[in-house]
């Protein structure tokens, strides 16, 4: 293990960032939108692979459109990978992603720069469509690269337009040769900004990230009879409203029996007509439910749809419930976690191991090879907004950190 | 007072409420859309005039567009006057205020048909623009009547596509020359689907109208911090969608600590952006309170008020209270309320003294002559709405209760 630690150039770092943050830019904002595959997303692509190229890295592009850049190394053994996304939504910031993207090209370009010799070679990569936000599912490269989906499925998605992604990959010139699945990596770990606030409160510098948590998000219809506000007695109703305000206070109060890592979310309410004096006849409403543990999201799911029926019951109103999304909680490998938490420690950076609540990448590395991820603060937990920030001064330390796991886990065999 | 009670002719009236209903009809529907003011609207105008022309009443347009037609009478007497609205909502029925008009007509019809002599005239009416759903406020023409609004600020009101009810008027050739404001009629009796539950509920015939309730609306604009609803702790939420539900089932609560004819919804919830995982930035919402008794309606205010404070200050939310509307309670003629219930048990209908939860022009005649309502069950309680309904029975039963009403109120003199 190295003893002096090398150093990635922090400014170097935020200029690159800059730098393709002014791709797609939001007028009038530091925000950007590069929605998957879109002209602007080709052209954020362009400038990462010019500067792969650049250092002479071997760069691959698969059949998905993720692209791969590896360090000539002479052993041909499964490298060091790191990597995230670097498309947007489309009122997105600089950081979610791109961080990742240009952190890891900035510790290969160290790595090269000062001569440091590995036992195995580090790689770093972009994949296609995590965000989701043009192409459902979200974490679409990722997913295909590990074997998750047929590329002949994926392919053929298509956006709201009726636009394909094998489409929009040649359209783009990013629809490559490159095998999938793709290969396994010896270790993966990704750098990635928190999107919480949990790190700031905190004050700390660094998450070692130990997971991914399970996700369950329903979607209630409530119907129940929509009347006149002022001519139906209190004792007539069958208000949806009333039904779709228990359920979110049940929701809060289960949050806070279970504890832990327990989230729930009421995000949509959307009452049918929204009108001042109109009872509404329909609610339509969704749950948001995560955990790390899946046996506690499942109880949590359970007593959700117990009391929905409960408090339907109690209103004379109907229920029709749907699962849009259910993910099973993803955990890190524990010695990849610890090797973050001990680099940090060793960088003198405060930090704490931390649950992710959002997808990502490396959640998908985690099914074929030893994974984590690096968090760096949010100012005020701000993501996916025009306004998401991370000081200079956690962009360095957060690279940092990741060049030093990298170099470490590139010298560990994982038995 | 007449001992043989002359009766109405039930498949008449029934002929000329289907006849009207097919102007502005929805296809598909039974429902109507002959919002004030517009081409359906003056079809509708001009057909009830020719029946009021065919009767030989002398018709009177005023500056408004409200239509007066008056039985020829030798005394000059200031006549019993009925009369509601024959303008619709969008998706509108048959019976809301065209029921009043056309029986109306069908009660002057049968007193002149059967030759019945009166003390004073009776008269019907139609006032402009009653439903508020083309130019507010609602019960326009009505209030302009009794002198609540200036002429000239009526005339200047638009709509949504800048029309105004001057041009309007002139354009369907309705702005007329009968002075504003009109003469005060002796009495005013206004028949009207009851657009609620109740009659129906409890299985009566006719209901006698003691009033109108008042009414409160209020917008709250509440406003917490968007945020991930997988990424942010619960301890560091400000959700408004949380408030929002408290306030919804307080108002429930409410109303029934109250209890009486106090009512209370929560019609429009809208969070933003209302996105199943983003905890909301801002909510808004709508409280509607209605009693018929204005000191308990401004104790439920009060109460409101602090719970909305209180409950945003839990969650740290900020709050942004609006008055939509407030309206004081209208009390009607305790005399021409009795004489409603003696009819309708002379006639033998099972009734209940109510009050009315929503508006009507009866409550503008209430400020300058004795006045009541008489409700007749809609089917369902569904109103403004094409599924609207009232029993052809019940029709006729209300024109006769209507009929003999006013030919007492011919015969009253009021102290």
């Amino acid at each position: 293990m190295p003893r002096t630690i090398p150093r990635v150039d922090g400014d170097r770092l935020l200029r690159r960032l800059l730098e393709l943050g002014r791709i797609g830019a939001i007028e009038g904002t530091t925000g950007c939108c590069r929605l998957a595959l879109t002209d602007a997303d080709r052209d954020g692509r362009d400038l990462v692979r010019a500067r792969m190229d650049e250092l002479g890295l071997d760069v691959e592009v698969d059949g998905i459109g993720n692209v791969v850049a590896t360090m000539p190394h002479p052993s041909g053994r499964a490298p060091v990978m790191t990597g995230s996304h670097i498309d947007t939504v489309a009122t997105g910031g600089r950081y979610d992603g791109n961080l990742g993207v240009l952190a890891g090209l900035e510790v290969i370009e160290t790595v090269m720069t000062e001569g440091i010799e590995l036992a195995r070679p580090l790689a770093v990569a972009w994949f296609t469509d995590e965000e989701g936000a043009r192409f459902a599912p979200d974490m679409l490269g990722s997913l295909v690269y590990v074997g998750g989906m047929p590329i002949e499925e994926a392919l053929q998605i298509t956006d709201r337009d009726g636009a394909s992604v094998g489409a929009e990959l040649d359209r783009i010139g990013y629809r490559g040769t490159a095998p999938i699945p793709g290969r396994a990596p010896h270790a993966f770990v990704e750098l990635h900004i928190e999107q919480g606030p949990v790190l700031e409160d905190a004050g700390l510098r660094i998450g070692a990230v130990e997971g991914v948590q399970g996700i369950s998000w329903t979607e209630l219809t409530l119907t129940g009879r929509s009347c006149h506000a002022g001519t139906t007695p209190m004792r007539l109703r069958r208000d949806p409203g009333v039904v779709a305000s228990r359920v979110n206070l049940f929701v809060r109060e289960l949050t806070g029996r279970l504890g832990g890592t327990q989230v729930g979310t009421c995000g949509v309410i959307a009452p049918t007509p929204n009108l001042v004096n109109v009872v509404p006849s329909t609610v339509t409403m969704t749950v948001d439910l995560r955990n790390t543990d899946d046996a506690v999201l499942t109880d949590a799911e359970d007593e959700l749809a117990e009391f929905v029926a409960r408090a339907a019951a109690d209103e004379g109103v109907e229920v029709a419930a749907r699962s849009l999304a259910r993910f099973a909680p993803v955990e890190f490998d524990r010695r990849v976690v610890d090797l973050v938490a001990t680099v940090a420690d060793d960088h003198g950076l405060d930090h704490r191991r931390m649950p992710s609540g959002a997808g990502h990448d490396a959640q998908m590395f985690a099914r074929i090879c030893p994974t984590a991820m690096i968090f760096t603060p949010s100012v005020d937990g701000i993501s996916h907004n025009v306004d998401e920030l991370t000081h200079p001064a956690d962009l360095e330390a957060g690279a940092n950190v990741l060049l030093d796991v990298m170099l470490r886990l590139a010298e560990t065999e994982f038995a």
